[in-house]
């Protein structure tokens, strides 16, 4: 009897040695649950910045209330009036941002000129919209550019008049104190569901003219007395561009 | 009249030195042209994997053909066989990659035992497929994980019985003659649209027991013979999960 | 005469087309000045954390003065007694971090019982320091490995008895309230002026057993009442590790 | 005796169910062992490409032999001279590389007329090398700065006439077959070891005139007929810049 049992210790102990599948379960943290959207709506822990029926989410960049066009039909949008830009209330720091945007069916203007638009996050880094389609612009300044920064990996537009998506991660900057760059921040972009920037570095602040801003010149244009404003922005290119289905969730 | 027309001439000398918009545009290279698919289609450059109509692409990864079973109704899909898991006959590098997938609506086993499957990238790097909806596991081998690497930052599951959808990035790791690393490879991860993994770097191979593998361990355990097979290959893990609309961009 | 002019004119515009080198060039900011080190001293902006002649930059991890020994010697070093792991008195976000560290010539013990100490960042991320000169141990827990995340892409140990050194860039994690990661941190390392880890993302805490813990986990255990302690501590593990000039410059 | 040992038993069973340290021992691949350098010397794995003794491993970049001034001195330096660059005989991947270089400590010109010269690794992705001490120029193009791209965090520079080191990690972009960028490669470098670059991404190959150029057009100029010329370059820019101890070692 002894040395059976003795057989068993033995089995256990080399059977220790042996790696098992649990030792690399990882258990903790459980995932927070998430509820999908369905039928391309948001998910449950998404912050609903526009579903078609006010602009209660933003003000007029120039101050006063968000007054664009709200089009009371089945598309649950709102198109550019020319009254400026509008902004969120609220700051947001990283997300993912989806939205979706139209550019007029009769086309006018072109190059820079047709349909142009742009979502600036944190005021400073701007995603391009502009009618892209059969319409050459410089390729960093196309639609789904990193505008001046990162031209898209493919033009994957559709027609004037089409709605279209941007699904966005935004990683934002960090600076020290001075300005310097601790970390730069990243976008990463899809345009109708393909892959158009993967995860590239921010240069700095989007700049019509000139280089990307960094350090304090950075501060100094954009967030004076060292006061960021991390609001998003939609600009009023002077384009009747439309806008529906904008959410996003904090990182 | 003389003076003032030179006076003209030194004025646009002059702002030649002041940078001018054109001057950070980029033209070349025009990004090429992708038309985005519509309704849920794939884009025009995709490699279509799998649209319902026959499992042309795939092999049985034991040999022979894929003999998964095609479901020839209306949702285009197939559904795992007891027959071992397919693998593509092309080998991939660095792709986007869309797939849809649904667990059965009768619920069978529990934890790692629910509607289990997973995409195994080069042969080495998975992306967890399960029934993670009610169904708790260890957070990294529940559906959207880095099998064994990485948990989802949340959990987007739906219900069993409803079709899901990943859409990942993924880029391949390069290694040198002698299996070190130059560049980790990372993962991009949607689940159902909501951002899961982002950029995170893959740690070396998947393995059920025991940590990720590099190097040669890695090289002689896959790519015996330094042959690299990369196949992407989707796993029977003895549960009857559907897939549709399977495809890829090559990046 | 005036059309003559006129042609002139116009030929400057059309030349203002051409791109001009002063067009790329980004003049702020200017970059802080920084004197670099003459031999082997720190540069300018460093935080001295250790000279030799003191331990004022440190406290006990148990609580009360620093007590590792100073030896009052050329070397201008210290060496780890049985009075427990020293801590900064500072805390410290991303940071370019200087050490050099001996082993005792007289080798006692072996694998991780040879030389051991670490360097841990916020009390959380270790780089570990062992003998590991001809003395195998686990890959992902010899020197300069990311201990038990990431071994190093070789071994650069010098003999025990003479002076090694780390130069480390330690990009600190981000996470939201509820412990979710927004980015990875990320290790560079050069062991000895040899590259050992590249740039690699930190997994989450490091753990003598088990895996790296991610969100509450992480702060329920090193964090509680969601305070940080962003402090980096050397370790006391029994062995007369000697360390040398430390500094380190914010990032 | 009997229940004495079932009790062992017991116990043995009961301990296999808390994880154990050695589980997340990771012991192969084993790190190759590398020697590392001693008194500024190349590790054991390095390729020397300067010594001091010949330019054995470098071509003119005109065609011909390499022929800048050997200073047969205690240096084990060379000297630009007016021949035009060198680029070494073979071609390089991803790297860490070192180099040592002095600007001349009769100082003429000004910007970037100083004690300019360049490392263009892959003759595409230039390091700028500039007398940076008091001689203001553009920042994206001071010392360190990788050269109209990125300007270095902080200027390091160290007077005319005294020796200062870049230790570089280069890590090569990756393009598909029609130059669509896969993996955006990234400098990190050091300046007399001070961070100055942190894993800053390439945007596309160094153009005095112009924004880098990515696709097809990079193709075009620096790889015609899809050769790749791979090579590391230093630029003769007119002034007697001067170099020691040039090594690296592949990735």
């Amino acid at each position: 009897m002894r040395y059976i049992v003795l057989f068993f210790i033995v089995n256990v102990v080399f059977s220790q040695e042996k790696p098992k599948p649990e030792l690399t379960e990882v258990w903790e943290p459980e995932p927070v649950i998430v509820t999908p959207g369905k039928n391309n709506q948001p998910p449950s822990d998404a912050i609903v910045l526009f579903d078609g029926k006010d602009l209660s989410q933003w003000v007029n960049a120039r101050g006063g209330d968000a007054s664009w066009i709200l089009n009371n039909d089945r598309s649950g949008s709102m198109t550019v009036t020319r009254n400026g830009g509008i902004e969120t209330k609220e700051e947001f720091g990283s997300v993912q941002f989806h939205i979706e945007w139209k550019t007029p069916t009769k086309m006018e203007g072109k190059g820079q000129g047709r349909g142009n638009s742009g979502i600036i996050f944190q005021r400073r880094f701007e995603v391009q919209i502009l009618d892209s389609y059969n319409n050459r612009t410089y390729s960093n300044g196309q639609a789904a550019s990193i505008y001046k920064q990162h031209a898209p990996l493919v033009n994957s537009s559709r027609p004037p008049g089409e709605w279209q998506s941007y699904d966005i991660i935004f990683i934002e900057p960090e600076f020290n104190e001075v300005g310097t760059t601790i970390t730069r921040g990243s976008f990463t972009v899809f345009h109708n569901g393909v892959l158009v920037q993967n995860n590239v570095q921010i240069l700095g602040t989007t700049e019509y003219i000139g280089m990307p801003l960094i350090g304090e010149k950075q501060i100094s244009k954009y967030m004076p007395g060292n006061n960021s404003r991390k609001t998003i922005y939609i600009q009023d290119h002077g384009n009747p561009v439309s806008f529906r289905n904008i959410w996003l969730r904090k990182l």
